[in-house]
């Protein structure tokens, strides 16, 4: 009998495993397309390429919607339930995203998909305009309507505490609205005493060594440089230009990043290159037993950015690293580099600055403005506030918090592109990032302690053996908080964070 | 009743419009997927590449041989037939080519169609091996194994006539190796005696011209310039660099071109960019009534020729343009080109040569490397010959039309990679295409009659729209010959091939 239930999981598991297969390559291959889209594809190629990925979406969901998958789907989870079966980690985890995956497209009504598609297709139009007249009233209709419709989702789906923990879901499984309430209002307090010690210090940045003019063709040198130095495999991947950057996973052999360069801002290009190969890294590093299957990538956008973070900021902005790099990046521009000494150069990278835009905030104002969006979004849905209330709101916290007030709402509210798009729950997944980034920074630096000696040697493998041995090669077998416990045998702790920055912003302002 | 059935008809016609859609839309990502294969894929996402076409087959062969496709197809197919049924040209088009895609893939098993991807994989790789060798005896078992299957595959499909007719119908729908065999003939005699005349005309022709050093960022601009005369919309396209020159027809508004680029070879890039410049102005000119279905891109691989050889050869070979594009060509090469006269300049590149490898052919001798091939491939599969004799028959061939005999099959038989592909059936459309391009160059010619001052004054829309209006708008609702009748007013003929040839050459070499 035993024998008998045995083999049936096993030729369950082998169906599941060949639908998997499938989901995972249109997935990928939705990607490229997306890809393409940004880099490659000619402007008038944009209504064929809408339909192509409508396409593509309508078979996937048709797919994980099949009552075939659905049967199999429920015996599978009985027996993962069970922890006699005969199942691994990664059959577990495979198990639970393809149901995760199922549940939302079965609960989502078409319906409401459609609707929400024209929506947000209309809202990012009106959004765009009224970024540009800075006008709130004409974006708030459609971003009402965004919102009302990402509140049926939330319904449809279910959530066991509140609503916005199923938008949450999407992007971050496993995470709460009040487990993160409790990280990131840890988090703004230490913050807040951080900033306020940053501006008694007195000290001043000065960042003008990176504004002397760059030629283009010597920055794109540097940073495939860097990118090498990282381990990141150019046979198995490539950067381009974008005006978006974003790293895209075509399988592990086939990774892309995007930059963007700019003539009198050296950070811009360099720092955008480690944050998105440090994506990448992620994505070349999964590992064999998971390839190929819908846990064959990221588990989290919240693990994929600690994976960017760290390379961007523990790394990149670090002084190990400027102490080897500082002479290499000389070599390429010495005449705008001459006499500029280490010190100077890592304190530039590093300057503290309160301002209004999030994409131009640094390490430690960062997360103020990611714990603002968080807070207005869960509001929303706990329906504490309406639309009509976020740019008081945004206005009041920035003033509160960061100490800066939007003199309009196109460098308040209408910042950001996200919320047209429907992507509410994502934000905090950028400040998670930061905080599992510095969680793992922290036990990279237990574990090797020739850690800052190696980087300033430029010696950059070590930590991406380690980040390959405890994150990439697991793919999405475990979730967030698990991945992260079982990597530094804590679970997240925001702690980490306050204490890197703390060390670090201490020493760059002398305090 | 009528009215019911009217509308019966035109529901069928929408269910079957929708499904065509899809089809065309997963036909068109297999085509960009192919196209960022040779173009941007890093070399290690091959092996996910590999899986993704082969994800996207398998849903596509899914979807062609759906017991609903199939009873919608009977019923439309039934209407169609019934010339009093309100249906469109297009619209009996579009039934015609589901039909003809479905009725392959239920006819071909799935056992079959995977052990020819199979067998075609190791015969590609072994002719690599081969090629590179010379040696025949090491390509002759995989080749014969393919050979053994294409003959299954005829079987299976079906013919009326002979079973290379089941092949030829895979890429030129609708053709008959009997009706080539009549026109290819003529032909055959119409060049040889054509090639004799050249011989005996004793006038040498020099070429040294185009093999002086020409940098390669100025050939890429004059092409780039030259595609913008023909007409190429960039906007609704783009041309990079490849190994292999194609064209990729993602839909109307994208469409990529490839071109090679060699320093000591001015034709190679120019004719290149022409040539695919044609088959790209053919994609972007689709008409509306037929987009997003399967008869939304071009009929026939032939009819694609006929376009892609017009625009090289009868337009850029031609005399009336080189009295405008040499100007504009000795500007970018003031050094290599000074003193060259147009006179000279067009006999360069129409220097014929009887030589051993097609690729390398020009446009008289061209056609004989094609009916070599075609003449082996029928017998083959009337079984006349086995694959065993071909290199004594190539050789044979090759002294008695061309009257030069390869040195080695590396030269001869081994020299393309089609067979090894499992492409059989694929060379005639070559020919076919210079001879639909011959025919519609004639026809353009009476009534265009100021066809060639235009071009000699750089005007070449007026030729994009004879051909837009008379073959891009129809995609692929009429079959070649009907297609090629309605825009010449005359069936499919080779008179006038062998009278552009003669004219021409008769001109370049004096008599």
């Amino acid at each position: 009998m035993l024998a008998t239930t045995t083999r049936s999981i096993t030729d369950e598991l082998a169906e599941l495993r060949a639908a998997a297969a499938e989901l995972h390559d249109l997935g990928r291959i939705v990607e490229l397309l997306g890809w393409d889209q940004e880099t490659m594809m000619p402007a008038k190629g944009i209504g064929w390429r809408g339909q192509q990925q409508s396409t593509l979406s309508g078979i996937v969901h048709e797919r994980l919607t099949s009552p075939r998958l659905g049967e199999r789907l429920g015996s599978l989870a009985e027996a993962a339930a069970d922890e006699r079966s005969p199942l691994s980690d990664a059959d577990r985890g495979l198990i639970r995203e393809v149901k995760r995956a199922r549940d939302r497209a079965v609960k989502l009504p078409t319906r409401l998909v459609k609707e929400l598609a024209e929506a947000t297709t209309q809202a990012v139009a009106t959004w765009q305009r009224a970024r540009a007249e800075s006008s709130w009233t004409s974006f708030q209709p459609d971003l009402t309507r965004v919102i009302e419709l990402k509140r049926e989702v939330a319904e449809a789906v279910g959530y066991a505490g509140e609503p916005y923990d199923a938008l949450l879901d999407e992007y971050e499984p496993g995470a709460t609205a009040a487990g993160l309430s409790e990280m990131f209002g840890r988090l703004r307090a230490d913050t807040v005493a951080l900033l306020e010690k940053i501006r008694l210090s007195g000290r001043p940045v000065d960042r003008s060594v990176l504004e002397r003019e760059y030629p283009l063709d010597r920055q794109w040198q540097f940073g495939e440089t860097v990118l090498g130095w990282m381990g990141f495999d150019f046979e198995a991947g490539r950067q381009d230009r974008s005006a978006h950057l974003f790293c895209a996973a075509i399988g592990p052999g086939d990774v892309r990043l995007t930059t963007r360069l700019s003539e009198r801002d050296l950070g811009q290009a360099l720092f955008g290159s480690m944050h998105e190969g440090g994506h990448g890294l992620y994505e070349q590093g999964i590992g064999e037993a998971v390839q190929r299957t819908p846990i064959g990538q990221g588990i989290s956008l919240g693990v994929h950015e600690s994976q960017s973070r760290l390379w961007e900021n523990c790394v990149g902005r670090g002084r190990p690293f400027w102490q080897f790099a500082l002479p290499k990046l000389t070599e390429l521009f010495p005449r705008q580099l001459a006499g500029v000494g280490v010190a100077a150069f890592w304190r530039a990278v590093n300057r503290v600055e309160p301002s209004l835009i999030r994409v131009e905030a640094e390490e430690v104002t960062y997360n103020l403005h990611i714990l603002l969006r968080f807070e207005i979004e869960r509001r929303l849905f706990s329906r504490e506030v309406d639309v009509a209330d976020l740019p008081r709101l945004w206005n009041e916290t920035m003033a509160s918090t960061l100490g800066v007030e939007p003199p309009n709402d196109r460098e308040g509210v209408l910042q950001d592109i996200h919320w047209g798009f429907g992507l509410v729950g994502y934000f905090p997944t950028y400040t998670l990032g930061n905080l599992y980034a510095a969680q793992l920074w922290a036990a990279i630096g237990r574990e090797l302690p020739e850690r800052d000696a190696a980087i300033a040697r430029g010696e950059l493998r070590p930590i991406l053996g380690w980040l390959r041995e405890r994150i990439h090669r697991h793919g999405g077998t475990y979730l967030a908080a698990d991945l992260i416990e079982r990597a530094t045998g804590e679970p997240p702790n925001p702690r980490y964070l306050t204490e890197y920055l703390t060390a670090k912003y201490g020493q760059v302002y002398g305090f």
